[in-house]
């Protein structure tokens, strides 16, 4: 690689590292921080709050987060276990916004069954905050009172309400509705792929993350109705299959860890990025955003 | 289309609309606020300051900030019309980050000429902000004192510094640069395709934002390089060319107007997205980020 793209690269990436061999004295980086973790510092997922979504392209992994959205969680483990979105589609992508995925024919006479699953579920967009174990930034939001991390979740609190939710960052899959605040049931999902919408906080209930294998939706072509959906269905992108990774032998689960976010090492790569010290930087912000936070996943050495 | 992939599109959408023949008290939707609007409420772009990226699947188009970063912008006119980076190409895709185009080449015995582009040029980091026509936003901001819109472009102002900035929101297009703050030239040139990278504010030189053709880049292949270059040049998106608008003829120029962020219109569009009422949200914001502030594009009626 060329001088220009590689020293260019160096300074936007995540995975940024300077040499700290020859200079003691330098702050490490945030991959250098990761990489000098003790393994206590990071976290297995619960192959019953995992999701593996086949696509043609690969695999997209979620985690989901019953602590937040247990009655849309179960929901979808039903849905999962019933096979109810194999063969569907993701049939709409917005650019800066969602994909969208479930029964394009939902509502509709050829709808898809929907098994053993339930119908109607109360909406989650909250839960309590009391009690809640809830790693605290120190950083402004200007849409929430409280920012930090819940059971590797970005989100956010509301201490005089006793709320909290999961913040609209990338990644997060949330329970697409109807107007009805309770008119969701977790069949139809979509998966934030732009500039954070905050302005669903609360007004739609969050279920979970991609852990990996975002780049397989981000880059799904957009649609060319306002909303991207798609007029052609040929043009839609075909769900293989999505199941709990419970539901897997083992041998065909992806192993991963997480980052704690209660860990000294999550502190330590979170201000790295917050105020960036490797040289490049001339004006380290001071500040970082609840949904720039990285939420650092690896495939463990085997 | 189906009942419940509408209805969460209607309430997600940019274009959401709500019936107001039947319900004439509800508050305007944004689309409608726009449809509502006078014609000087919009302006048009100078040709001077417009690319046009031309790939094999579409237009691109750019709207230079010269007021921001006026030699960048001088060199970035020198170079399109020496047909700089026609047959070069986007060389790397980093998901939820940058796409980066250029010379893949730079520094290395086989680059590209740049003509009679300079090869060197100041940092322009930051514009003097006295004078400066600023359309504060009410709303809070982490990264920066004050938010707002200068010429049509999303920007931040630090009032005791005297200095304002192009915000790193999706879109924005900088100037890649080495160590060296004076080290970039716009030859090589990102286009923001992720969540906001603020970090970056001051740091870089920003030279512009996408306005039109921002699938194209956003949907590209995400290299599988660490920081999203592709080992293989046959991966690389080749870029046909990329001319001023003023080059070509007046035939083959898309016509594009932009919401002028200085009126009404603008200030009413934005505070319906800061506090959604269309009956979808039951918690309205009551906050919107610089990087959601819709900055709308329009083609005109022919």
């Amino acid at each position: 690689m060329t001088l220009r793209p590689t020293l260019l690269a160096c300074a936007l990436a995540l995975s940024s590292v300077s040499a700290t061999a020859q200079q003691p004295a330098k702050p490490l980086g945030t991959q250098q921080i990761l990489d000098a973790s003790p393994a206590e510092h990071w976290r297995t997922l619960d192959p019953e709050n995992t999701l593996y979504m086949e696509l043609d392209r690969g695999r997209v992994i979620i985690e989901l987060a019953p602590g937040f959205a247990p009655r849309h969680v179960d929901n979808i483990r039903t849905l999962a276990r019933g096979h109810f979105w194999d063969g569907l589609s993701i049939y709409r992508s917005q650019d800066n916004f969602v994909v969208q995925f479930g029964d394009a024919d939902a509502g509709e006479p050829g709808a898809k069954s929907q098994g053993a699953a339930l119908a109607k579920l109360p909406a989650e967009f909250t839960r309590d905050s009391k009690d809640l174990a809830f790693t605290q930034l120190p950083d402004v939001d200007g849409w929430a009172p409280e920012v930090g991390l819940v059971e590797g979740f970005a989100a956010a609190r509301d201490p005089k309400a006793n709320k909290a939710w999961l913040t609209h960052c990338y990644g997060v899959l949330g329970a697409g509705r109807d107007t009805a605040p309770d008119s969701s049931n977790g069949s139809e999902l979509y998966v934030v792929t732009g500039q954070s919408p905050r302005q669903l906080d609360r007004n739609i209930t969050s279920v979970g993350r991609v852990v990996k294998g975002m780049e397989l939706l981000s880059t799904i072509q957009r649609g060319p109705e306002p909303m991207g959906f798609y007029e052609k269905p040929e043009l839609r992108t075909a769900i293989k299959s999505i199941r709990l990774a419970s539901e897997l032998p083992e041998s065909e689960r992806t192993a991963l860890e997480l980052l704690r976010p209660d860990s000294p090492t999550f502190t330590a790569a979170t201000e790295s990025r917050r105020n960036r010290r490797d040289g490049w930087y001339v004006q380290p912000a001071g500040h970082i955003d609840i949904c720039n936070v990285p939420l650092p996943v690896r495939v463990p050495e085997s």
